[in-house]
C-alpha cells in the first residue's frame, strides 16, 4: 500500500553468495535502505501531530541499528541498564528514552533517573519513584483488558497479563490528587505484532478519555504494529484513518516501535547441510535453528523461506536446525524447491527479535550481523562469538 | 524409592541469604553432593553391565560439572565443537567422548573424526564418514517411531521427528553389507524426561533385535530419563527390572544421560522486586524470567518454587520476570504464600536445560553459577556477565 522497498527488491543470488563467503554463515543482514523507509513511513503517519517516535530496543539491541534510527529522528524505549547502554553506545541523548517494564530494579532506578519518560507499571512503583527527588516525567501504564489478537506471549494488555494498571484501579487511585500531580500522562501497550486496527482503536480511544478527563497533555500508545510474515501486515492507511485523529488533541504523543520497522530489513542467511530423506518425510537441516531464531519453536511463527540453488526437485519438507531438540525447527511443512547441499537459504523477516532472543543452547556461537549500508556496501556491525567467548566467564 | 538427596535436605534460609548476599541474584546454584549421588545411582541401575555412560553436555555445557561426572566414571555426549570444548576444559580424553546430532558439519567432522563413537543420523552423513579414513566407529540412530509421550519438542523417536532413519529403512539398506561392515552398532534416543518405562522397553527392545539379528556387539541406548519436576519421575526400579536384563548380551551398553543426574541437583535463586495486587490477579515480579528458565514458556514446563520470606498472606500468583513480554513467566496460577519484597525466591530443578537455555533477551545479563561442593563449601564456577560482556563483539 505504501510504495517501500522490501528485501526481495534488492536480495540476489551473487550478494547472498558473496556475504557467505566473505563473513560466513549462519549471517544475519541487515538492508539499511529499507529501516530508513520504514522509519519514514512511521513518521508521515503522524504528520500534524507532535510525535515523540522511540525504538523498541528489545527487538534488536546493534548500537549501529539503533543510531539509524535515531538520525532518523527516534529516541528509545529500553527495559533494562543493558539496553540503556545499547542507547548510550548509538549515541541517544537521555532526554530521548523511555524506561519501561514490570520489574524497575532499585539499583536501576538509581542510575535510569536521568531518562526523560517513565512508563510506571503499577502502584507500588509508584511508590518508589516518590521517594526519588530528580525523577523522570512518569506516565501511569494502563492495562485496558482489550484482545490484540495475537500470540498469547505477546498480547500484553489483558487483564491476566501482567503489565499495567486495570483501568477500573487507576480511575479509582487517581482521586487521590497526589498521583495527578505528580505524573504526565498515561501509557498503554496492548501487545506485539498486531495486524487489526481494531484493538488500537478500543484501547487507545479508552486512553485519550481518561488522559482528557483528567486534563493531560500527554500520551503514550505504546506500539504492536504487525507485519507481514504470512499473509497480513497492519493496514497503516486505515490507522492513519482511524487513530491519528484521537490524537490531535495532545501536545504530545510517545510511541514505541520495533518490530514494525525492522523486522523486514533482516534476513539470516544459513547454509544447507543436508537433505534427509526419510520413507516418511525430507527434511533440510541448516547450520541453525532455534539458537538463532526461536520465534518458530517458540511462537510457532511462520518466516519466507528462499531457496538460491535449486534441485528443481519440489516437495513438502520440514527446515530443522543441528540442535538435539525436535523443537530445534525453521520451518514445518513447507513446500519448497529442494536446495542443493551447501548452498545457502534465506530466512526473512528476522530483524527483529532474532539476534535479540538468541542463545548458546548446545554450546553454539551466536553469528554476525552485517549491515548493507544506503550506498550497497556490507559493514561488519557484530563480529561472530569464538569458543572463547562461550566459555570466557567459566572459573 | 532411592535413598537421594535432594535440594530440600540441604537448603537453608541462611544458606540461600548467604550465597544472595556473597554473589548476587540471579543465581544459579548447584550440590555437588546431589549430583555425585545421582551419579551412583545411574552406574547401580547397570551393575554386571558393561556400561560406557555419558553426559549430555547440552544440559549443562560447565566444565566445572562435566568434571564431577568425569570423576564418576562418566564421558561425555556432545553435539558441536562447543561441547567438545567443554569437554577437553573438564579433562573428559577423546576415547570418552560420543558426537550426536542430526547436523553434523563438514568442518566439524575434520575435527571430531578423533572422538570415540559417532552416532550417524541419517545415509548422508554416513557417505561424508566413508571418506573419511582414520573415524570413530560408528553408530547409526534408528528412529523407532515410538511415542514418549513427553512435550513435542523433546520426543525425537517419532517418525515425523528429524532424528534418525526410520527402522524400515534402516533394514532395507543394511542389506548392503558395506554398511554392516562400517559400523559398530544402533543408536537410539527418544526424547526427553520420559517417565514412562514402556517406551523405552519399546524402542530399546527393537534396537536389542536388530542388533543381535546383524551380531553387533555394541548398543547405543541414548537417555531421556525423567525427574520428578511435578509428580512422578521415572521408576527406575522398574526400568531396571525391565530394560536391563535386554541388554546383558552386549559387550558394551553406551548411555547417554543429562537431565536425569543435574536438574535436580540446581536452584535458581531470585529475588521478589515487587508483589503486584492489581483488582483481577497478583503477580510476584522477579529479577529473572525466560531469559534465565525458557522452560516454563517455551514447554509450559513446571518448577516448584519455594518462598523462605512469607507474609504470612495466601494467594493464587503468576510468578513473572522484569521483561516486556507476556510469556517471560515462571509459574501461572500457583498456590503459594507471599513472599515479602526484597526477599529471596528459589526455583527448583533447574540444573539442566536452565543456563544452557539462557539468553540476553532484553539485554539482560546471564547470571553466575555457584557450586556447593561435598565440604558444603560454596564455589563461584561461572562469573555473572558484565555489560561490557553484552556488546563485546559490537563492532
Amino acid at each position: 500500500m505504501f510504495n517501500c522497498t522490501t528485501v526481495d527488491d534488492l536480495l540476489t543470488e551473487e550478494l547472498v553468495k558473496e556475504l557467505s563467503i566473505s563473513y560466513g554463515t549462519p549471517l544475519y543482514v541487515y538492508f539499511e535502505r529499507i529501516i530508513r523507509e520504514r522509519a519514514k513511513i512511521v513518521m508521515d503517519i503522524f504528520n500534524g501531530i507532535n510525535i515523540f517516535p522511540t525504538f523498541a530496543c528489545k527487538a534488536n539491541n546493534n548500537p549501529n541499528l539503533i543510531k539509524i534510527m535515531y538520525d532518523e529522528g527516534f529516541g528509545t524505549d529500553i527495559v533494562t541498564l543493558g539496553e540503556y547502554h545499547a542507547s548510550k553506545l548509538a549515541g541517544v541523548p537521555d532526554e530521548k528514552i523511555v524506561w519501561n517494564g514490570n520489574g524497575k530494579f532499585l539499583e536501576e532506578m538509581a542510575i535510569l533517573s536521568k531518562v526523560r519518560y517513565v512508563n510506571v507499571d503499577s502502584f507500588d512503583e509508584f511508590e518508589r519513584w516518590k521517594e526519588i527527588k530528580k525523577r523522570p516525567e512518569l506516565f501511569l501504564r494502563i492495562n485496558p483488558d482489550v484482545d490484540p489478537k495475537t500470540h498469547p506471549h505477546i498480547s500484553t494488555g489483558l487483564k491476566k497479563n501482567k503489565f499495567g494498571i486495570p483501568l477500573e484501579d487507576v480511575k479509582r487511585e487517581l482521586d487521590k490528587s497526589e498521583i495527578c500531580n505528580m505524573i504526565s500522562g498515561f501509557h498503554i501497550h496492548i501487545g506485539s505484532q498486531i495486524t487489526d486496527v481494531e484493538p488500537f482503536r478500543q484501547a487507545i480511544s479508552q486512553v485519550v478519555e481518561i488522559s482528557k478527563k483528567y486534563g493531560f497533555s500527554k500520551i503514550n500508545i505504546g506500539g504492536g504494529w504487525g507485519i507481514n510474515y504470512a499473509e497480513k501486515e497492519l493496514d497503516i492507511v486505515e490507522y492513519k484513518k482511524s487513530i491519528v485523529p484521537l490524537l490531535r488533541d495532545f501536545d504530545q504523543v510517545i510511541l514505541e516501535i520495533g518490530r514494525y520497522i525492522v523486522a523486514p530489513s533482516g534476513i539470516l542467511i544459513l547454509r544447507v547441510e543436508y537433505v534427509k530423506k526419510t520413507s516418511h518425510k525430507v527434511f533440510v537441516v541448516v547450520n541453525g535453528g532455534m539458537n538463532l531464531l526461536i520465534r518458530p519453536a517458540l511462537y510457532n511463527a511462520y518466516h519466507g523461506i528462499n531457496v538460491f540453488e535449486s534441485t528443481g526437485e519440489k516437495n513438502v519438507v520440514d527446515v530443522v536446525g543441528p540442535l538435539c531438540e525436535s523443537g530445534d525447527v525453521i520451518a514445518i511443512n513447507r513446500t519448497i524447491e529442494l536446495p542443493k547441499v551447501g548452498s545457502c537459504m534465506v530466512i526473512e523477516n528476522v530483524g527483529a527479535y532474532g539476534y535479540s532472543m538468541s542463545s548458546n543452547y548446545n554450546s553454539t556461537l551466536r553469528p554476525a550481523e552485517v549491515l548493507i549500508t544506503e550506498e550497497k556496501k556490507p559493514r561488519l556491525i557484530r563480529r561472530r562469538e569464538t569458543i572463547e567467548d562461550l566459555f570466557r566467564t567459566i572459573i
